[in-house]
């Protein structure tokens, strides 16, 4: 049993490929004035969600994610045994409060703004393993909470760096079925999670806070690497293999690393965080970032060139930068991380 | 498949129950002077662990408690497939920066104090779902990092409320297995890990921070009930059902929830966090806590119960406090959270 679901080192094949039944991104009014606007149905143009915090703001946007997410699908949150789900803030705040009203049994999860690769991963394995028909998967950031937490309060007015990203006001959710619980009919028209391939933390030795794309890029080229030498395959047996939020400077570096082990992804290569934005209109300097970016890029645009055919198998490997507030005063560098996730339409 | 994996509306139990091959607790002086000392074979005297700051001793007790399983079993870090791990900082840092150099797959966590009990139970499911062959389930707390992220500086010597609990110096590791890797002899003397029950975001409405067992009490009143419920048992055919740091407190509320709805609790029950202080002469208050509260109890006083074959099946129940120092200063409750995980002497 065993040996047929793991392939090669780091890599899991599952044996029911787990359908994304369904799936909603809710995000602010930058991210749907950018380039992937008209992809986004779900924008709030109030940035307090009409709540009384930057942190409640954000949990308002998991929590309206998961609703319209469970809505598309025609669910209940009683249907669904498992939420995998977290955000970038300290103790998960967005998370927790965001999502203490839907009374699903919860596993919060911190991987930074890998989290909804590592959310994926989980939910995948938990349906693929027999232990849940339903689980959603969901994560978030909102720009002013991320600022206030690990930069400064936006009423400082600070100058940001040409390398810094711009955190993504948004939240994705997705709801994961086990095939036998979907009709044949139904099935086909669901993208599938064929396998995952799960990051270690690398650490390149930076130490800069508004450079996150360089601290993630060894962790991507870690999973992308690992993921086509435990597969056996090329680049071009993808249609695209897209990280979370490198940025325009991590993207270089993660290109640079890979091609040092002779795989040369560049005609593949779609990164989250510089398609959310228009950096030059937008003043958004290195790209998006946060939670939220590869989520809600995955539940518009990715999922959109998926169902429509135009991509058949995706590789999609969100990044985290492991730093905190107090890990940065202190000096400490910052370490990344990065978890695969295979996606096919049947 | 899946109909004999589930059980009832919240707990799962496993085809192939994964079994604990090793583990290790490393813990302070003070838990080493408490009660439970005797049981403790890794004892810290150095709080800073030759680190320079508290965030860099916490991920040092993680370091040393999965080395330590790990040699206990003859294993090495390339033997392990993934590592689900989790600590009470913000984003994590003690779990990035203390296991980062094993370089094993990383689930990053976050459950406040009921970490564990999440730990064990998705990587059992890892386990009986056939991802892996052997994973580490490790968490970890420090009194002086928790005291500087959550409530005061220790050199302000802020006097403490009664109900006021004591965070845990330690680290607690299990290297959990699938029964397949291990031989029938040794497998006989393991103890096993035979299901879980996965709790909910449960909310008591208590904004104190220095009273976090009430806010917990009602999360673990969810997961006892749930679980018996599920599994049609009374809590005798338990040798000790067990929470992890409820305190003096939060026990009281908890009987009290448990006896509304007709289950009777108070002979087998049993919480880490009275056990590891003796509240008057070690000045602890209501009891210990954090991530390593119950781990580092685990990892040595219940494991040794077990295994000497005094107690032959426990619900192990870890209980966490959902807050941070942004949602307390907002004003905001304490929603609470718990996971339980059934283990079993073969």
């Amino acid at each position: 049993m065993m040996a047929g679901k793991r392939q090669g080192k780091y890599t899991v094949v599952f044996e029911n490929p787990p359908l994304i039944r369904s799936y909603a991104a809710v995000v602010g009014q930058k991210e749907a004035e950018g380039p992937l606007g008209s992809y986004f149905e779900n924008v709030c143009e109030d940035p307090m969600m009409g709540r009384k915090s930057w942190e409640e703001a954000e949990g308002e946007l998991q929590y309206a994610a998961v609703l319209k997410a469970l809505d598309k699908a025609f669910l209940r949150p009683e249907d669904i045994e498992y939420l995998f789900a977290g955000d970038l803030l300290g103790q998960s705040i967005a998370t927790s409060f965001g999502v203490m009203e839907l009374q699903i049994p919860h596993f919060g999860l911190y991987g930074a703004c890998s989290t909804m690769g590592e959310s994926l991963s989980l939910g995948a394995m938990s349906l693929d393993g027999g232990f849940a028909r339903r689980v959603i998967c969901v994560t978030s950031s909102h720009y002013a909470s991320a600022e206030k937490q690990f930069r400064f309060p936006l009423d400082y007015g600070n100058q940001r760096s040409l390398a810094a990203s711009w955190t993504v006001t948004g939240s994705g959710a997705l709801v994961l079925e086990h095939p036998s619980e979907c009709s044949e009919k139904a099935a086909e028209k669901c993208i599938r999670i064929i396998g995952i391939t799960t990051g270690k933390i690398m650490v390149y030795g930076i130490k800069d806070s508004q450079n996150m794309g360089a601290c993630m890029a060894p962790a991507a080229a870690f999973v992308i690497g690992g993921h086509l030498r435990d597969m056996g395959r090329k680049p071009e047996d993808y249609d695209r293999i897209i990280t979370g939020d490198l940025g325009t400077v991590g993207q270089k570096i993660l290109f640079e690393l890979l091609q040092e082990d002779d795989i040369d992804i560049r005609a593949r290569h779609m990164d989250c965080g510089i398609e959310i934005f228009d950096g030059e209109s937008q003043d958004t300097h290195a790209g998006g970032s946060g939670c939220g970016c590869s989520a809600v890029t995955l539940c518009s645009y990715i999922m959109n060139q998926m169902e429509s055919g135009k991509w058949k198998r995706v590789l999609f490997v969100p990044t985290g930068a492991l730093l905190s507030k107090i890990s940065f005063n202190e000096g400490m560098t910052i370490p990344g991380i990065a978890h695969g996730v295979v996606l096919e339409n049947s």
